[in-house]
């Protein structure tokens, strides 16, 4: 109940600090017959891991994950699965200047309101480190949806105010920034060196695309798959909006034109 | 796990559909020692009622909220608290017509998907008047709060793209439409009256204010206080975006913009 | 979390007071495509009711079960079946004497140390009358059990030191007291009307017997399917003791005496 | 969902199978500030560990816990706890002749039916093994009902139709049966040795002591207290019943002898 697991049938439990002994997560409610291999988990780490392009954290870690249980001869048998990344860059060090202020737009302030006691070491648990964890279990979810032919994309549509114009998906892996327009990504890159120098940092806007969801997925009052996957979405550390579809925009439209026919 | 259920320590649970017997709510978690009354209750359930302003469904009831257990001698016990109301208006005869079509943005098509089963009569469980089980427990939530000092309060602040330009909160009740500044109402109104008659509907934006919140609320990783907040109001019928505090805003501020001061 | 709820897939909330308005059940995840009556339930509450046999409650009520939601043209539809009993024999005036001491054997005392409240009318939400909730549920879901083909046949093997020494299935309908052996049933009576006129009661022993249970049903580690059954029973009122399979009598057996042989 | 988690505010989720790489626990939702040291849990782990009187499994192996997170200078912070133990013994060789054959009074044939895939290696997820992982979260919890001033004595009363005949708490740990009868527990053992010689096993009766355990723990209905610790129980692998207080005996008793007298 204290709010580190996610999921009811595939359900996550994560767990770990950013300067502990490692990170992790236990899935439970995966399906047997699955696939599973440590290289589908490391792929999306090393995706998420920082220190890749010019926009992100300057930590460098391998980040190298073990599959300790759940699975049997290359396959998922159903118990399960615990996944495990030990930390490397723990010097925490750095960190103790911190010890006796808060930092703005981090989580101590809180921790400490709430638990009466503070990790100050690199945000702790609140550290956008925890999302290796989730990172990893997306990665066994991902074998699920694969075989279900549903696919999930996400990109970066703006960043400091600097909106992708076009979305050429096969571009979305050719830069450190996943945006699908290759001239925006070149000036977003650019304006994020620019505000680094200046000791600031930028906010953006990221969109994820679904194809093939199965109609009928999701719960119908408070489980409706948007409300699950919006929840999920505002528990990662700095997002403060989500909209789905057309989003705050229906606000603007009648009826008639933001309803979705109904064809055979 | 059916999804009719929300929150872990004051737990509701919703049941009832639009053109059924009745329809309610079991709170369990309610903490004893509570004074709770009808009053109290049916002093939403009137304001949630539609057929109060030119904005909303014509439908006429009264909605009388009958306590049915959880109270002694005027106050919480902490047992569940079940509530429940009579339909009255449960004419189906005019979703007749509907019997063998679907109507653009309504559920019915998802619950045939899921269910294999189809309630045509007025939505079923996907109407909007489940949602009058959810104002009933909110109800008593406000009573919890209110010992606790933390106030709500929640208003209308576009409608058809006409904007609030001021918010007066004593104005908030004076107009069906609980939009905060006297003029925009007026002209909300008016835009509503027009689009009606050309057999179509608004979109709008709504803005709830929460006071007193005591620091600490809510759990650390997937349970945050503003995931939870977002699944719920995700989870009302036609809600397409939620934004917490700047929202979208944020994305294009710099980080040294958008971080709280911390002060003594 | 408090407590009123038990399931997963099939969730049952029970609430209402021995004394209160009415009592009820919400059972969220029953399939869709039932066939259900009202018929069909207060067949199971006749049964529950008390003041048929010698051996029971004095409380004369007609129990009569309301369907408020969840079922369409004879059908379940897959969304929460609301089920309602109105209390009729509410005169706690019996009680009044009770207002001021606690009887022994009853849950006044942990109520008022839990809640700082108690409901002396006749065991408020902890009296034997809460069980009503339950069997209107196990009624809805037998219907499910029925069309899979699983049996469940309860009954008294003992009461008072008096045992059935025989298993006469035909019979358990035919007396009161539901036990299949009818001179053991007749013995059971006469000692149960000597006792009452002490002024005392009796203890007894009750057998459930599940025939064509499918194999793989329930969770491996702590939801194993015993676990969950054992749980529920032993969650009944004036349950102490649970056994499942040769129970007990496995602790004197050898390894080779007790394990089940594997056939073709 | 799938059945590995057990508790709400103090909620574990267990993981691992016999032979795998490790197993483990996540404990979610311990208070902060206990003080937590690889000891309080190793102790334990060394008690459960096999191959340590005559009367158990013949595995050799440490299992040594580590503490993975959920600590901050020696305290834990509320986050969650999590505890790994790695298999070193794990030949799987010995298993090979169970490839195409089932062990009667093992859960492989249930897992084959549920999962539709085998782990015959030692029982996998059904190994009492799986147990460790409930033993090092019950030393965690053991730490905060030392807190509360809770105790809680285990020890066996019969094995093999021999009962302990006195209870002396000062001889549980003089001996390897953990029996609270001297004697008792010596012809125990021999029993335990002319039974191995012939291939063949023996049960028992184990009883659990809890002392200081304070009024309104547990909640009314579904999650009392009773069944709460009833399901956990019946849910470790062998055990066929449990009874709590006078258990079974109270069905021959009189209410007048049974009910518990209120005192001031």
């Amino acid at each position: 109940m204290s709010g580190n697991s996610f999921g009811t049938l595939f359900k996550i439990t994560t767990w770990g600090e950013s300067h502990g002994e490692a990170l992790g997560v236990v899935i439970d409610g995966c399906p047997p017959g699955i696939e599973l291999s440590n290289e589908n988990i490391q792929k999306d780490l090393d995706q998420r891991r920082p220190g890749q392009g010019k926009g992100s954290s300057p930590r460098k870690e391998r980040d190298r994950v073990e599959i300790l249980s759940g699975i049997f001869e290359g396959k998922t048998t159903g118990t399960p699965i615990s996944l495990m990344i030990r930390n490397e860059d723990v010097d925490s060090s750095p960190y103790e200047e911190w010890r006796e202020v808060f930092r703005p737009g981090q989580a101590d302030f809180t921790y400490l309101a709430k638990y009466g006691i503070r990790d100050y070491r690199g945000g702790g648990r609140a550290s956008a480190r925890e999302t290796a964890g989730r990172v990893a279990a997306g990665a066994v979810a991902k074998r699920i949806l694969e075989r279900e032919k549903v696919e999930i994309t996400g990109y970066t549509v703006e960043i400091g105010g600097i909106r992708a114009e076009r979305v050429d998906y096969s571009e979305i892996q050719r830069n450190a920034l996943r945006c699908p327009d290759r001239n925006a990504a070149m000036a977003m890159e650019k304006k994020i060196e620019e505000v680094k120098l200046q000791g600031d940092s930028l906010g953006g806007v990221v969109e994820v695309l679904v194809r093939g969801c199965p109609p009928g997925l999701g719960e119908p009052v408070f489980d409706k798959l948007e409300a699950d996957l919006t929840k999920g979405l505002m528990s990662i550390g700095a997002i403060r909006g989500v909209e789905i579809g057309a989003g705050f925009r229906v606000a603007r439209m009648l009826g008639s034109q933001c309803n979705d026919p109904i064809g055979p």
